[in-house]
């Protein structure tokens, strides 16, 4: 019997008017309100399923069937988190098709006889704090070093970020994950449904262009320093690099800030970060290489101080072979011929790759559109993708 | 006798501590509690000058002394709020040096036969809400609009917008302003005093590119609406256009506002402000123009959205001819030979010229700085400038 698909158009619902945003979109920044009502109204999907529910020490929310064998837990889920004026689908559906298959598969099949959870990850998209992966990083064992700006966040919360080591896990044979594509490959291609064969690697860079502070009326053009005249000329030049690399070369300007921040003020000093991506480890080493290397001549040229920061650094990192085959051996068995891709776009199982088994799955992105209120897929893509995770799940656990 | 150089030092010094920065410099942004504490301040050295205060409709604070003779009023004074991490000197020379001339002519020479005032205007700068100029534009009944946000500002003050066509003067016959020059030409010319002839005029404008927010890594270059790879486009050519116009033609962008300003999403929109000022009105229309072309021009060739806003617009203002002679004989007396220069900065006295007539003093700004907690004139060349601005006001008023 196939999942029902107005479940899981109306959980989808539920969960994007929880911290909808005036203008549309939703916004979720972890440790905040909407983040926390999310996360109840996933632990009580969780209970109507039958699972045993926990929180681990970091804020992730973990569902529970005890399987009949002894061994390593079947995982499936996604993030909870958005980024601000995010859409529907980005992680929410893997939360939401994950449970609801589950719950299925315990209805249907009865208990399994691996251990099955779903986990709704309490963080992915860096978007409240200068980090990501939180969570899948706490489930790995791997955050080193807690900002105390999500100390306090935690804190305010009632979660000690002493505790963090303890949201560790050894115990996860496999993590599947369904989540949209974000882009536009899938709806060229005219193809439902896709097995990632591996993510790309992303490097996040905080650039500081530092000038002079002066009066916007009395400073002749050619004794400025402005900074953000500089930083322009830098956002300029990493576009070009990216765009003459070609692709899958992309590098993103996402954020920027200027100080003072006044309209009859040049601006002495501007903050602002590069998202830079490639598949090829080598080929992203060399975008990176080319861009400090433009902005450090144009800083020179401008009598500009550059400081140029890592914010993060991720491998490409490949799927496992076997879960891949699985997933795509789930996908015949409901009538489809997925294609293979590569995500542009970073995801959890890219972390707890480090701890287990990992495989994900894509729907198409209606127009590629993703982070932004339009993103959609179509309630037939939802379905199929939830169908196929439940085939790979009842076959992984069963 | 000359005016006391060290209690002018320390009053500036007094009111540089209120709305002191932690990085260095003030900020006393308009109806803010620095600003408040500001204004007490000086009304209590105000009254302790011998002076009767009052506050206007707009939060406008002056002090009077009633002329032996009937007529209008001799006003002197400046504002006293600041920019973000604003100097120590800009608007508080002119309010301090002008209570501290009064209060000495009141002591030495007894009743002014005209009346004589000192007033500190509330809001010059622009640095907390989306206009300037609000003190001198309240005093020639300028302001046709009030935002929603100064309305409730000043209400959490106790002042009452509707008031504000109550703080419009007509019985104001001169006002003379001693302010720094916030440039370098005293310093170049090593001459400590100069005689402004005109202020230049300025625009203000509010560019908003609008692309499309996509996810930064599963959008290929080719596809992007980037409204902040445009918007650095634009910045980069409103730098080079008015490089090419040559002084005194300059363009500042000092403000930048980017959405949704998350690290992982392509910007979808960008708001940025323009400052542009020439003392040839002609030259400025010129400048204006060509920026608005080739921004145009920019938008269209990267499929951008773009609206241009004017915020606010003032022409060229000549100082009045008699008050230019009458502060060039007060020099004289001090034994300096003042030069003449435009003001690339704009000044009360630009909206007051409405309604009477105005001139100003500039002392030299040491390295041309100012708008930064850098600003700074010698202790020798305050004093000489509020000396000047006192015999001014001597012959002016007695």
């Amino acid at each position: 019997m196939p999942i029902d698909s107005a479940l899981l158009e109306r959980r989808l619902d539920e969960l994007y008017a929880i911290g909808a945003e005036p203008e549309g979109g939703a916004y979720r920044p972890l440790y905040g309100t909407a983040w926390a009502t999310a996360v109840d109204r996933v632990e009580g999907w969780l209970k109507d399923a039958g699972l045993t529910t926990r929180r681990d020490a970091v804020g992730n929310l973990w569902g529970r069937t005890e399987g009949t064998d002894k061994g390593k837990s079947i995982v499936t889920g996604s993030h909870i988190d958005t980024v601000r004026r995010g859409g529907r689908l980005d992680g929410a559906l893997g939360i939401v098709a994950g449970l609801t298959a589950v719950e299925l598969l315990l209805k249907e099949k009865g208990r399994p006889k691996r251990t099955l959870e779903v986990v709704a990850i309490c963080e992915e998209e860096g978007s409240r704090f200068a980090t990501n992966f939180w969570g899948s990083r706490a489930i790995v064992g791997g955050i080193e070093r807690v900002p105390d700006e999500i100390a306090q966040a935690m804190h305010g919360l009632g979660y000690d970020a002493a505790d963090i080591p303890r949201a560790a896990r050894d115990d996860i044979d496999t993590f599947v994950e369904l989540h949209i594509e974000q882009g536009a490959v899938l709806e060229a291609a005219k193809v439902p449904l896709a097995i990632v064969s591996a993510i790309v690697g992303t490097s996040h860079l905080e650039l500081t262009t530092t000038g002079r502070p002066d009066h916007a009326g009395t400073t002749p053009m050619e004794l400025r320093r402005d900074a953000l005249a500089g930083a322009a000329a830098m956002i300029q030049a990493i576009e070009s690099i990216a765009r003459s690399l070609g692709n899958p070369a992309v590098a993103t300007v996402g954020k920027i800030r200027v100080e003072p921040d006044q309209i009859n003020v040049i601006p002495g000093r501007v903050v602002f970060t590069v998202d830079l991506r490639h598949d090829d480890l080598g080929a992203r080493r060399a975008l990176d290489a080319r861009i400090r290397s433009l902005c450090g001549t144009i800083a020179s040229e401008r009598s500009l101080g550059l400081e140029i920061r890592v914010l993060q650094e991720q491998p490409p990192v490949p799927m496992h072979a076997e879960i891949r085959a699985l997933l795509s051996r789930a996908a015949k068995h409901a009538g489809v011929n997925a294609i293979e891709i590569v995500s542009g776009a970073g995801h959890d199982a890219q972390i707890l790759a480090e701890r287990c088994r990992v495989g994900m799955l894509f729907v198409p992105s209606v127009g590629g559109r993703s982070h932004c209120p339009e993103e959609s897929t179509s309630p037939e893509h939802v379905q199929l993708g939830a169908n196929v995770l439940m085939k790979a799940l009842q076959n992984l656990a069963y």
